[in-house]
């Protein structure tokens, strides 16, 4: 950790006392290029940037200066034409704010590139299980049918659902699946996870009852209760609930979505929500983002729609820095296999 | 076991299936008396019994002739002006369908009869848990905002509240509070509690981070993120959220009231629902019920009304019939120490 200081570059937008936690953690090693001035002003606690907002050309220049010196970036640059490697010729690690980059690193032809990139992945775990079961609760508990007897001022004893006892299946077991899992256990629910294979340690490792593969598929699908997606975009996953899968179905379970909008056949995920067989959806994520105001999905009674924002809470930045000033730590001392956790750019996750 | 058999009457409704089962487990030991056409049509599954319906005099005296015979009853009978012993001299247990009838018992005078009342306390633990997470993930996840943009047909990218790191605290650390407690610690919040007492010892046996003695309110109000009340009714919980309670607690807090409504005054609650004390209500009890047209709760937005309908699910009666047959095979064999949960008339609960 001599000679030279590392140059590192914030490039999304992130609060000041961040970047200040960022430059205090290696005063002597690294220089820290942070100019909120140059990038798109911050609308949320969390926002990592508005995709509409442009720099002018002036900014833009500078911006370009910035980045041809840097080695380390804090998240891919947004909006630009040019290839990243080309913008910044020096460049050897990304770290990003998101977790599902695979399909982004693909587009920027990435894949082969002598690059390091380190993901968001397990950061939002907690806050999309909270989302899962926020939306089950909302269901099982009829609060939508509660909310409408309170505006008539009506007293109507009722019966609902018990979480217990019912079959919570994930698709995707990764951390997200895991923390789901561990919930819904709290809640004495069962829990059943397809992954791509079924092996009963991994199972056991996974902490769910029962493990599915690929292949079997439907059969878990007809367990389902609760069915929660939060698989990555790939290759394999893509369109993974279609037609058949959507009628494999027991009718009445929640479905949601909270991995990508490309795992499922959005014609088939209509027809199950007019049919019955999904009494009710919440998704987080759409084929196409913001969702086109024609959708049919705005109006359906049993649709909640939430604009990609179930994983962004108030403390993801403070536990980002967390991620990337101890993979700092490791890159500035050239332990790069100790980095985590690193994107599979074959697998894309 | 041998002899006269024992004379079991069922006085609220219950779903024929159930009955069948009671019946079924003694065949040689009880004779059940099962009228359904004698007692209140249900409303919705686990419904106990419309308060408003009445039976004609004929069927009235048909009734009170079934009532002299029995010794155990499947609930106290509802309206009934003459005392519960007088119409039932042979009485000896009652078998309750709701855990909270401390103020019942007492209401009947029968604090010092020689009869045994046990409850349906710990049924509703779950469901009730439920429905406090339910109320607090509805709130925390902008669930409201998020309905009300999708009418709008509005995509609007927003930071949410995470679960995690914030604190539960909970007024009555019985089986709800545990099970309450249980689910905070999946979700990974802190636990706090206010018990008789605050030892130790107690604390770990009751699952809680830290147990505040009840002199000590104050200090555990100060501390609360979501503030359950799931204490039973007695003289030493009436008006136990006063004014002061009430303004001992940090701005912002979700507030649920799954005990009884005579845990709080009403005026102190609408005033911190007005000044942001309490962001969110959650409210499932009320000192009178069906909460009346004219109160002001029906129209205030940050407040949700369950008709005291969040311990009343689907698994109800059957989960009420294990208790009730365990409690009879004792009864039968006359272990009575072994029945459970009793009711204490002492401490009303």
């Amino acid at each position: 950790m001599t000679g030279e200081r590392t140059v590192v570059m914030i490039t999304s937008p992130l609060e000041a006392e961040h970047a200040g936690r960022i430059a205090q953690a290696f005063p002597d090693h690294i220089e820290l290029i942070y100019r909120s001035d140059l990038m798109p002003p911050t609308r949320y606690v969390g926002d990592h940037g508005d995709p509409n907002w442009r720099r002018t050309p002036e900014q833009e220049r500078e911006w370009r200066d910035l980045l041809h010196r840097a080695e380390v970036l804090w998240d891919f640059p947004q909006n630009e034409q040019a290839s990243v490697l080309e913008l910044a010729p020096r460049l050897r690690w990304v770290q990003t704010t998101s977790a599902g980059v695979g399909p982004l690193v693909q587009r920027l032809g990435l894949q082969d590139a002598d690059l390091i990139v380190t993901t968001a992945s397990g950061i939002h775990a907690q806050p999309l299980a909270e989302f899962v079961f926020a939306a089950l609760l909302f269901h099982s508990k009829e609060l939508g049918r509660l909310q409408a007897e309170q505006r008539g001022r009506q007293w109507h004893r009722f019966c609902g659902i018990e979480l217990a006892g019912r079959t919570m299946a994930i698709v995707g077991p990764g951390k997200i699946g895991r923390e789901i899992s561990r919930i819904a256990h709290a809640f004495r629910m069962r829990v059943v996870a397809m992954g791509r294979n079924n092996d009963p340690a991994r199972a056991e490792a996974l902490g769910v009852d029962r493990l599915y593969a690929r292949n079997a598929l439907p059969a878990m699908l007809a367990e389902a209760d609760c069915l929660v997606l939060c698989a990555p975009q790939t290759p394999e996953t893509d369109g993974l609930m279609g037609p058949a899968e959507f009628a494999a179905l027991k009718p009445g379970v929640v479905f949601v979505n909270i991995g990508r909008g490309t795992l499922l056949d959005e014609k088939a995920l209509l027809q199950a929500l007019r049919d019955g067989t999904i009494a009710f959806a919440a998704l987080d994520v759409f084929p196409t983002e913001p969702l086109p105001a024609d959708s049919p999905l705005w109006e359906m009674p049993n649709v909640l729609i939430n604009p990609h924002s179930a994983s962004t809470v108030d403390t993801e930045n403070a536990k980002l820095v967390d991620v990337f000033t101890r993979n700092l730590d490791h890159y500035l001392r050239g332990e790069l296999d100790a980095m985590t956790p690193l994107l599979d750019k074959r697998k894309l996750y």
